[in-house]
């Protein structure tokens, strides 16, 4: 069974079976397909008798994202798990752990989370996760202070860099957040009820030499390590855990990205609120709960990423009085234009998201889709300019009229 | 002969001959270690029958940088060949030619620049080199571009970066440049006589911040593949000919570091012309050559960058009108910045120019050493808020009272 190829649900069972410790001997597992079948196969292997479970995911040698496959290096699932035992020596209870990881069957086996659910389904169904913010800001702010020049050697950095080159997870990232959105490409997917406002965006000048500023800090700024994919997708929560999954996506990346990502998300389910909330007072009410938890996030990201830099920081210029206030500003900065497009990426982009694209009702729908576009369009014009975080819950609730 | 060992010059001779091509059989070669003995051992060999004659470069596994020895990695003898490469399919005209590369032997046997005199030294005799302008500027802008993400495939990138992890190198750079002369390293190495200036600067927190941005770019921006330590030591010149040698410290980094390195060592002799113009006319004379050739290498390298992004850049949204400009005037401040931090250190920190340290007038060598700080303060905390090159220009004349 070590050369590579797609396992069974009988395979995957035989394989959790030889790692020692997992069940007991002799058990009778049974085994569920639960991935969604594009990028990896995830196998949810069970004994029933003693309720033990793990997770087995294994990387597909292609991708279905564009109607046909597209090959995709299995060399992202060695990047997955090394990026996972990184995080998860840095916050332990933030990220599954990592039973085994095997090279050749490009196959992670890892702690079963089916106690949670997927973050994005909690908010569509209005649910309130008290402990998100202060959790995915401790994420945020341990994973990028400790992989970057402040909190890690810098020749060692150098060579954890060269561990996470991640070509063709990249490409996606730089094909349908940088580019694809703001032109005419085929990989494009919109409802034709907002062509107009898609054609205004693929002609705003002034839209895409922010957006070249930000593609090209995405090309070259290699900050920190990144998870690379930080949407509320890749986020298991129940109202006390929060858990980060599948950093396929890791590279070394300016840290605005990921912060970026998990504020966009929380914001296009601010937009979708159009369609999923029963009354006017309970979307107020509801997306003020996501405004404030979008500035929790940022707070407390903050808080402890200045914190990090008082205590740990090994850069000793960067130490120099007021240049952390100019490194914090400057991550704002990114964390606003990076929040824009991944907003906007997934109206018009290939990859939607559930939040807006399951709306039934087709006026809702739209305005959803306008008014997400409206917000990513706004921050993304004005984050060069940002001097706090207050100015994203400002466009937000400006651009909701 | 295969594992490694320093050679001796017995021993490169014999090596030399092995390769084909080169020298005609039988022979009678002789060789010469005419290497600093610092980081590598340099030996011309030659067949003073035929006039033939090549260079045998071999790294030592240690520099003696710091008055013992301090190690470092053999396999930047591999990056060396593998840049000169790279550098050489660019500008075949402009780095000399590679025959054979020796991993095992941390080995690179190339063409011999004996016609050639180091441009430092040129300078320190006051001459005149009419093309260099003109070709070193086509070097940066080919090797800039070319292998940055505007002129070649954003995948092939990351993995050419991949390929220029340098730690060790980068290290060099890291503390002697942008650390250790901004506070009372044991490194420093200055004139006692300049002591209250370089109190001065240590205290300098507005420096200090500059440079704290300046040293975070170089960690962090993965722009370009530079050379790395593009100095005039680093350039043989005829009054015809330009060839750039010496790239082990090549890295991705930010362009405007090579760039700015030339700058700076236009600018350091011409602070060292304190010592060495005969009266005030002539050394206004010179001065007035080494400004215009500086102008003449950022003219020649924007002209040359901008009609490459004109041609060839493979980056769609960089395309939009006007990001060119915001591209170019950002490396233009990077350049500034950079040529100000080398200039800085190699006045207070390890390693110094001859162009200042070898002025035997006590009063003049101070005079360079004051108007070299003074110039590099300058394009320091300035370079944030450059528009132009003339602006390094006005700096230069203005300091110098």
């Amino acid at each position: 069974m070590t050369q590579y190829h797609p396992l069974t649900e009988q395979e995957a069972i035989e394989y959790a079976k030889t790692i020692p410790g997992l069940f007991k001997d002799g058990a009778a597992l049974s085994s569920r397909e639960i991935g969604d079948g594009n990028l990896n196969l995830v196998f949810h292997i069970s004994d029933p008798s003693s309720g033990a479970s793990i997770i087995l995911k294994q990387a597909l040698p292609y991708a279905k994202v564009v109607g046909e496959s597209w090959p995709l290096s299995l060399d992202r699932a060695r990047i997955e798990s090394e990026a996972l035992q990184i995080e998860g020596g840095l916050c332990p209870d933030l990220v599954p752990r990592v039973y085994k990881y095997d090279p050749d069957l490009a196959l992670t086996v890892m702690e079963d989370l089916s106690d949670h659910i997927i973050m994005r389904k909690g908010l569509i169904e209005r649910r309130v996760y008290p402990e998100f913010a202060a959790h995915i800001g401790r994420f945020l702010a341990q994973t990028l202070f400790f992989t970057s020049d402040l909190g890690m050697n810098q020749q060692d950095k150098k060579v954890r860099l060269q561990q996470f080159i991640n070509p063709d997870l990249c490409k996606i990232t730089e094909d349908l957040i940088f580019d694809h959105p703001y032109t005419d490409a085929d990989t494009n997917s919109f409802d034709e009820a907002i062509r107009d406002e898609v054609e205004t965006i693929w002609s705003d000048t002034e839209l895409h030499l922010e957006v070249a500023r930000l593609r090209h800090g995405f090309l070259t700024n290699a900050q920190a390590l990144l998870h690379g994919d930080l949407h509320t997708g890749s986020i298991f929560v129940t109202e006390k855990s929060t858990k980060v999954i599948d950093p396929e996506f890791a590279y070394y990346g300016p840290m605005g990205f990921d912060i970026g990502a998990v504020i966009a998300n929380l914001l296009l389910n601010y937009a979708g609120q159009e369609g999923w909330s029963p009354d006017a007072e309970s979307r107020s009410e509801y997306r003020n709960y996501l405004l404030e938890t979008a500035k929790d996030v940022w707070s407390t990201f903050e808080l402890q990423f200045r914190a990090l830099w008082n205590e740990s920081n090994v850069d000793r210029i960067s130490r120099t009085e007021g240049f952390q206030s100019i490194y914090v500003e400057q991550l704002l900065r990114d964390t606003i234009g990076y929040a824009g497009c991944k907003i906007v990426r997934r109206v018009i982009g290939l990859a939607h998201v559930a939040d807006i694209d399951k709306i039934e009702d087709a006026s809702a729908k739209e305005r959803a889709q306008r008014l997400a576009l409206s917000i990513g369009k706004a921050l993304i014009k004005h984050h060069r300019q940002a001097a706090s975080f207050d100015e994203v819950i400002d466009i937000a609730t400006n651009e909701t009229r």
